[in-house]
């Protein structure tokens, strides 16, 4: 059963689970990552034996077999993976930015300029992991910034395939090239690149312990996206909310993981234990119940507040990944959240409406790093470069500054390198 | 003396000098962090002694000690920083970005706001590499961002103080409290804070090798701006190039440090000659011509091509710090350039100018990284929030198309949450 308290009895880095980070994998991790460098693709195939229980013939996935998965499946799944497509597509649009230029006196010309990524290499789990919504909200936000190719990697099934939901989604979200290697292998390879997989300047993805330690492993060689923790949700509801609504919202964070954390804050201590109830007469129903049981009674927490203010004052201080304000005029109380990664409006917005459909991205800071970290977005796919133009006459002007600020810093050199242009030609 | 190679000679990963890491100090900045979180202040006072021999009182520099620093220097000093400050800010300012709100169909909204990070940590080293100009590059666009608070750490020299440049560039730059700390014991006490010093969101700034792992040991608990490698500086310059200035701007970057890397890539193999005895000429004559003796001799390279789009191919594989574009017409190879951290444009236009004065920063990424990372900015001291507010009107219309997805993706209870809402009330 979830847990009820009052504000203040519950520190606010307790109010989530945190992952105790498990076993240590770097070793295993960098053994993995050193032959991928040295063996390349046979590496791959040998780990795909090893660790899928795949014998892989052809890593890539042709063209073809791309069309065939979209195929194969029902046309409705087809058209609900190219409707959540359109609709993240046209969120993120929002996002893109142009550089900018400057004219200043003499000539002078500042600016930044916006330029894609060239190349980025999705992680797509394997097994009961493997979501097409994660392709989506990976890949389209590098495609909007307009990065020259996605490589995609996805462990094989035992029958050495992706599964064609999987496939359909790459294609439809525009993925450029798709390999059957997953794993710290996988990871490794786009960092590295092999005889057939392309090294690439960033990776995104979610993945397990393994996926997670080899990015942490090659980050600084490639950028990364970040390392996720478990999945949370902070419920913020007044007293007129419908409990049977606020339980489903907290069972579908629940379901996701055994670490996973629901927490509702609510002023009303009469609905808190409506909720509570409400909780232990949905969760038995649910496929998924051995999990969302593990989750509700270890993490789930209710927190019953005096007012709203201090509810909003929980989610600043842990910043959390989702938030719902369940409140009737809920953009008042959003102008109150300085933390939190995507946030959920109303009476009628539960976060699985996040998940797939609204548009805005799923994948989100976890474990209070909302505080500093971002969703994932178009400028996760870009980068920003600098120029500076003076002419002769605008550098003759500031010359002896900078060399009174080079010589104050004791770089005498830098003095000399901007005087070099003013002294007889 | 400076080597001369012709295109192709030297392959793209050696054409700059990379840090070979050195010693390994991650156990010793481990046991310092996990000091200073058991012992505080008083860990703080017992480093200093140990490591900088000073005793150190009263860690926080007081506002009237700030202005005492001001007023301790020349004041036409205080003036070049400054107009610095102000050259900054004005570049700055361009970068500042808003969020947006987007209306849909049966009143939907949809947005992200971007909001700066609360307090900020910023690093200066002492001795040798203390910089006024890192003071101002680092602070001002965290100011621009609006961040609450901008706490800065220094270490202190013998007599227990912060050099007074360092102080009055904190001041003018706008650092809210300045700390008497240095070292992996200054990175630890921002990131979980002390009984004097606050903890802070994100810690920027650059260090030695202990405050480099230091950071390191602490990202994800708190982000950290990135780990710069040695500077390094490509020159591209055509045959009408003026070799004196570009063998003092070569020499500009040499003197930075042993480790640093200055290469010049010219479509004239008569200016590399030129340029290289004049290197020669000039690096006798500097002070710190050990350092630029060494990076010259070590590190520099003068690669002479066929012309100059394939100078622009090699910055775009080697992605460099900084990059001239010495010619008549830089706007158009400017337009090829994908990979390069700032980029001086023209022939009056000396990477010193960036270092100081014209306005862009110079926290810049290194090692290859530009790539995929960017020069530090007002984007780095803020973060995005999405958020999602739907009716209930739309909610139903779409509430079939998430249950259909999360069903899809084996999350039942994902689909009950959007379904809730449209069963009988």
């Amino acid at each position: 059963m979830i847990s009820i308290y009052s504000y203040g009895q519950v520190p606010a880095e307790k109010i989530f689970a945190r992952s105790d980070d498990g076993a240590d994998v770097s070793v295993a991790v960098r053994d993995i990552v050193a032959n991928v460098q040295k063996d390349g693709d046979a590496a791959l195939r040998r780990y795909a034996l090893q660790f899928d229980k795949a014998q892989v013939e052809q890593l890539e996935v042709s063209k073809e077999e791309l069309d065939a998965a979209v195929a194969s499946l029902e046309p409705a799944l087809v058209e609900l993976l190219q409707e959540a497509a359109a609709r993240i597509r046209a969120f993120h649009r929002h996002q893109v930015r142009e550089g900018f230029v400057v004219s200043e006196e003499e000539g002078v010309v500042l600016g930044q300029k916006v330029i894609p990524l060239d190349r980025v290499g999705l992680y797509v789990p394997g097994g009961t992991a493997a979501y097409p919504s994660s392709v989506l909200m990976n890949c389209i936000p590098a495609k909007i910034a307009g990065c020259r190719e996605i490589v995609m990697v996805s462990p094989p099934s035992r029958g050495g395939d992706i599964a064609p939901v999987i496939l359909a989604a790459a294609r439809i979200a525009g993925v450029d090239r798709v390999f059957r290697t997953g794993g710290a292998q996988a990871v490794a390879a786009l960092a590295y690149g092999t005889e057939t997989i392309p090294k690439v300047d960033k990776i995104v993805g979610p993945g397990n312990a393994y996926v997670a330690e080899a990015k942490r492993q090659v980050f600084g060689k490639v950028a990364i996206d970040m390392i996720a923790g478990p999945s949370e949700i902070l419920v913020v509801a007044d007293g007129a909310s419908n409990p049977r609504h606020l339980a489903a919202d907290l069972l579908s964070q629940a379901e996701h993981d055994k670490m996973a954390s629901a927490v509702l804050v609510t002023d009303s201590a009469e609905l808190a234990r409506v909720v509570q109830a409400e909780i232990e007469r949905q969760l038995p129903q649910l496929p998924r119940a051995a999990i969302a049981r593990a989750s509700i009674d270890n993490n789930g927490k209710i927190i019953v507040t005096d007012d709203l203010a201090k509810a909003i004052e929980i989610a600043n201080e842990i910043a959390p990944e989702h938030l719902e304000l369940c409140v009737d005029d809920p953009f008042a109380l959003l102008s109150q959240v300085r933390n939190a990664g995507s946030v959920f409006l109303g009476r009628s917005c539960p976060e699985a409406l996040g998940d797939y459909f609204a548009g805005p991205n799923h994948t989100l800071p976890t474990s209070g790093t909302a505080r500093f970290m971002s969703p994932l977005s178009v400028d996760d796919f870009v980068k920003r470069t600098q120029f500076t133009y003076y002419t002769k006459e605008a550098l003759e002007k500031v010359s002896g500054s900078i060399a009174r600020f080079a010589r104050q810093e004791g770089l005498e050199a830098h003095a000399r390198s901007a005087l070099s242009r003013s002294e007889e030609e």
